[in-house]
């Protein structure tokens, strides 16, 4: 492979002859051989630096900072960028030194050549489109990176909450198609009292949605952004009035109404807000990995567990066990969270480990959190394809363990008062004889009021009623 | 210690003749001997407890099931208890199994006994008035207990968010101080570019307010509660009517707006609110850390460090070294936010092991959840007036740094570019030289604008200026 | 209260008349208003700060820097607070900053004023025995605090070991006890194939025997620790040969064989000995949590859950449903593993905060650690004496199960392939008929040889045998 | 591309025609879409699988169940994948649900293949040589795959170790090298007493030699595995004589001394071991974390930091602050240590969420421990040879500061006590006189005594001293 050289501050160095990047990224792919995870692994963050990069070669062009041949070059650049073109030429590696840097450097080199080659001009000439001079102007990597991640997860998220919505409304179908499937709810794994099977898989779809909202408020949050604060907040280098060019031109750009941060000092340091977005992404998780463990207890067995639903086989479950069919896909989805709580624990320290005007980790806290979003976005799609749409009820077991069930002694509580329902429910179990039998037995209520009391409470959504009590 | 015996449906058991508490107290007391911090400690815990159990029987008079002698006699009792008496009595462990039942019949119980003292009957004649049956009614632990974790939360971060904002206001004044204070940035523990001591005062100021916000915000989604759901969600034994009722009287009692959940199933079993505020706990405690951490590395020294900014002396520093002050206050908060990111993973843990229709992990949610709010008020206290209040500036140094500083070189890059503003600031460094002289010296600026760009750029804020360059 | 006057590097201060602290301990309890918990709570940690100091008096007299009447007045006084007198004197918070110099000037301070006492002195009259220049002589709290926290984990996960080893015990007495208990493994809760009750609480037992092994070699690695290394590990002020005296003298006081750090410096500032007990308690505690959950699990229903197991109820379950028993030890259990989880989060961002020659941050982690050990310990009792020893096997039920579950066609693949049987399994579950009819039905095998093979799989253990297959 | 049609328990499954996977990878394919990460990512897990089918063929050969010439095709093919060859074909996703049965049976799949084609059959053609049958034979997903995760850690952890080792002698190296600088320790950021610069560097060494010998520890245990144990622990379906057999051969081709588990049925569920090792690299990820928060601190500056040791620059720092070099080496190992306690806290959640007889969790934590040991590598290799290699020390600076210090007046405490030196080194800081003459002054000492106390405290290892006090 034929080179070129170019020259930083530390001296020359070669590049490959036809690569779009230059002499900072080369730096970086010799010093960061860490993850072998380019980051080109992350496109929504590839895609919003080109967005960036072009809203502020807009903003320098009406500055008068740029030739308006010269942001013509860095736009029409950072379009093909956006559009997904170039993304091998995003190489460094997602766990590097140096708050973003070279991500950013990345990003300048690469633009400036794609500008360079639509100028007519050579790779590396750089004289007539500098990746630190123009496409870098009036920007510093410590208000241009973070800036793209933050709408990178504003991209990713919404594409998380799609899938949200779409597994909710799943869930949703399911809670309808098994409305009248009563069943007993359970506490602390113990038979409490009775439900539907519908309600259960409604609380399934009412729980993401509110995740749905709450992901929404992070990543609203999300929009407000340091861009003109360059290298610490005092706007060093930046024109007069390019903060507001730049966020005018970036909402154009990227279609999301970004907003400049209140104090600029504080944004440029603060990592709040990928905090706050873990944690919301760790509470989702944890949710979807609490309905998958449900999934999985509920169709326990399939002789000797709870065997209220089948799940849809997918797969031989066993490499020894002929006919196992193991609940795979809820699996998936519960090791998904644990690694999203483990993105967690990575921001937490990044973020207390922030030090005076900068938090140099914000590339780990970028790599993680954009990998979470990814996995948990898969997660929740396979789940729905995979296991939730297929789901079905093993209605008449429910039917049977619910009528003969000693919970349904709860409902006579209001007639005859916790204690004397306590020496029926136990009795009732210990003869395996239906409570029905044993309260009137006790000439605790007659038959016909003790009945209408257990019916109703076998009946937990209006219109339902099952059979036999 | 004389007793009387209780019954429960386990059989009798001897409680103290005079406790307030009865039998599920005292197998309590018997099963959960862990920690030996009782539940008293939560003194929100307690007080919330009380005002549901009001709540709950005015709105069970209203719908004719207690009579109103009873009614007021459980009132008049939760209202002593709201004021902070007999707070010795709620003496079960804070690490409980059972989902929080044994602390909801310990508040049962108490309030049922002293009602039966003001009914003039003796300790333990249940018939008057029923821990379960009249205290209880309408109720179940998986309503009451949740909510009034919810209250107790939204209660105790009140506290500290007054707390945090008048750190963030003495944050702010210092602010004020310090606004003439110029001063070298870091970005990467590298002297970076000028700003002044005020805009980092500022900017700890700013954190924290931001954070007063989306605490509040969390506060806010806790008013939804679960009352009315009774045990799984269903409402089984609640009278129709009384979810509406017991809402409008808790509102009243607590000074709270208590909204209903809209889906009670789901609302019974899922714990996302307590992975929120933690989430949010976490994020504040990281923030406090992390100035924390400034405070230290500023205060460096007193020689061989960064020296900006001295810390109130508040103890001799070492049992060896003499005279060695030590910055504990700072050293203090770093530790309790390390604590409250070990409550977030208690939280985590505990909410992703829910099962069904409820998490039985309550209460080490909310153990670690009051623990971590009320260290954080704490420290937040200590941390204003202990330390911040009397912070003081070490203003010639910071100006005989700044200027000598090569980082002023950044000015020049709009008018020489990268580049050559590279080399200049290496040949200061190398040199000991002023930039001023090696700009002008390599003959790439006037004297006259090489000096405008360096004086403006030492003047991080309008109307500040350092004496020379 | 009267109070008495002492005097510090910051000045004046009042101290109550008879109290053994003095003026270190004074500013700290104001410094310090976090938690409310003073170390006397961990007896262990004040106990073996007594015996170093214990052991640096016996060392110092030696080297005749003490008066062998002032080293006495301090052994004895020393040898009261190690047999747990004066406990209450021991008041600072147990989060504090200043990396344990509080505590240390507490100990100092005790035992000063009580050799006072001795000498026939008056409190605070420190000229005739100092609680720094002789109590503390030879010594920082930055070798004496960490080696403290040692000693104190050493005593105190004994403790925790045999608890551990009772729990051990009597799961492997259930699993005597349930040895001809023939029941259907399970992976990813499917049926798998037999396996006898027995195995399952015997393997509860190695888990938890392993455990012990481990824990006694984290233990043996703090044996090793930095005394003499005084400040930061060079050793200054301490006497030539003071290290080995006082080593030789701790363990005879300690009765633990007390090691030197290979590298003072080093061990000054390293707490990974700490991360390393800390891991292994989380590890132990995780394991404590899947125990418990299994027994959950097993237990769960009684009607419509597994149903394998019942445990001995504790207390009534529930303050709504009469009759209902929860696993409420075991639930336990669980939060104390999430808690102790919790706890290595806090020790690894506090080691992760260690800087230069010291980590300032050990009182947090001395407190979650000696925490953690007692709940654990704690945990396996109450696990042992109100859970372990009262699990009842439903042998009827599962021995039904077994012998009727398509789980026996693994059994078969040797014989007939994977394939083969995969499809009786099938076709047995589809049509409930026992696996020996479908795979004889189908002329795969030989009634008698199937037979044979089918009972030596629901034979899992030598010598049992289960009634028909 | 053609295919070939494969059939499983689910039905007909089209395979590229000339892959060697078959079925079960096929459908594994369509199931795990989650991370897009290969198995083929952790070569060290590929080739233990190989290494134990290819040990299970050798055993299942010498018991005749496998006749020598599949025993031959299997062994071949394996050592083939052992030399690194086909790892292309190990294509299923490292997060896939089902306890690593995608996995193992991919493995099962290509071996079959690979040596259906070295017996002259048709890919596909499993009469001759069956991915369950032959290949699987004797074994179950639930005791190859953890062994294969075993053997991988031992492997890639040696290899950390390596790396370790050379990083440690690089400390040791340079701490030979600044023997003689000498330099203040600090503790909490404050300066305390001096030391040598070469004492710093032989601490980094020590504390990671340290390391290296509790890595060993940890993989030392891992060479106990469940081998026979198959599906649960009860050996069904292993002939009688294989366990033996098999570790046997083990031993012999991997060449590490591989030992039965004591109790099959604890082994197979089993995470502990996981849980020991994560705990393990977590604490040398936190070290490797301190040590380059120590390079950074020590590196502040250049002009108003710490500014005691001068890395070696790596690449332009900044893409607006011309001429400022960031600690990028350091900042990448910070990172790498943040990920790898994320990896612990995913290990931890899956470690609780076993269930019964086995982890169905063991996928996310190959993935997550192998990522960590591989990050780990790799940063202490950059580490190494970018940054401490060339780390330069500021021996002038360093040695005037040191002889400046108040800290030195620790050294007068043994001859006129605490509080007399702490009034000296107050007066000392305060007037900046040298701390010799203000005790002089006092006529605290004679001059002679007191020069010759500071000196010995400002020469902290033997032979060195310092020009002047």
């Amino acid at each position: 492979m034929t080179s070129r050289i170019e020259t930083d501050s530390l001296g020359n160095i070669p590049v490959p002859a036809n690569a779009y990047w230059g002499a900072h990224t080369a730096r970086a792919l010799e010093n960061f051989t860490i993850s072998g995870i380019p980051i080109s692994r992350h496109p929504h963050l590839v895609r919003s630096l080109a967005m960036i990069k072009n809203a502020a070669a807009q903003a320098n062009c009406e500055l008068g900072v740029l030739s308006p041949r010269q942001a013509a070059a860095i736009r029409e650049s950072c379009r093909e960028i956006q559009e997904g073109h170039h993304l091998e030429q995003f190489c460094v590696d997602v766990i590097q030194g140096g708050a973003g840097t070279s991500t950013n450097m990345n990003a300048n080199e690469v633009i400036a050549n794609l500008g360079l080659e639509k100028l007519g001009q050579r790779l590396g000439d750089y004289q007539h489109l500098h990746p630190i001079d123009h496409v870098n102007r009036c920007q510093s990597t410590n208000d241009a990176y973070p800036t793209a991640i933050k709408l990178a997860l504003i991209f990713a998220i919404a594409e998380l909450n799609q899938e949200l919505g779409k597994l909710a409304e799943t869930a949703r179908n399911k809670g309808a198609e098994f409305a009248d499937v009563v069943k007993m709810g359970r506490t602390q794994l113990q038979d409490a009292v009775p439900m539907t099977l519908g309600q259960e898989f409604n609380a399934f779809a009412a729980t993401l949605e509110e995740d749905r909202s709450r992901l929404l408020e992070s990543t609203d949050l999300m929009r407000e952004c340091s861009l003109g604060a360059t290298a610490i907040g005092t706007g060093i280098t930046a024109e007069p009035g390019y903060q507001q060019l730049v966020l005018r031109a970036l909402s154009e750009v990227s279609g999301v109404d970004v907003l400049p941060a209140n104090d600029l000092v504080e944004a440029t340091s603060d990592v709040g807000v990928f905090m706050h977005v873990s944690g919301m992404l760790k509470r989702t998780a944890i949710k979807l990995s609490k309905i998958s463990s449900d999934l999985r207890l509920l169709s326990s067995g399939p002789q000797n567990g709870f065997g209220e639903i089948t799940l849809p086989p997918r797969q031989a479950g066993s490499s020894i066990m002929p006919g196992k069919v193991n609940p795979v896909i809820p699996e998936t989805m519960n090791q998904i969270a644990f690694a999203v709580a483990g993105a967690d624990t990575a921001v937490t320290m990044a973020a207390d480990n922030g030090q005076l005007q900068l938090n140099a980790f914000e590339p780990v806290i970028a790599h993680v959190l954009l990998q979470a979003v990814s996995w948990l976005k898969q997660g929740a799609r396979v789940l729905r394809t995979h296991c939730m749409e297929g789901i079905e009820a093993n209605t008449d077991r429910l039917a049977r363990q619910t009528a003969a069930s000693v919970g349904l002694a709860t409902a006579l509580v209001p007639a005859i008062g916790y204690a004397a329902a306590a020496a029926v429910a136990k009795e009732a179990l210990r003869d395996g004889s239906p409570v029905l039998d044993v309260v009137t037995g006790k000439n605790l209520l007659d038959r016909a009021t003790a009945q209408s009391m257990l019916e109703s409470a076998a009946l937990p959504v209006r219109g339902t009623r099952i059979s036999a009590v």
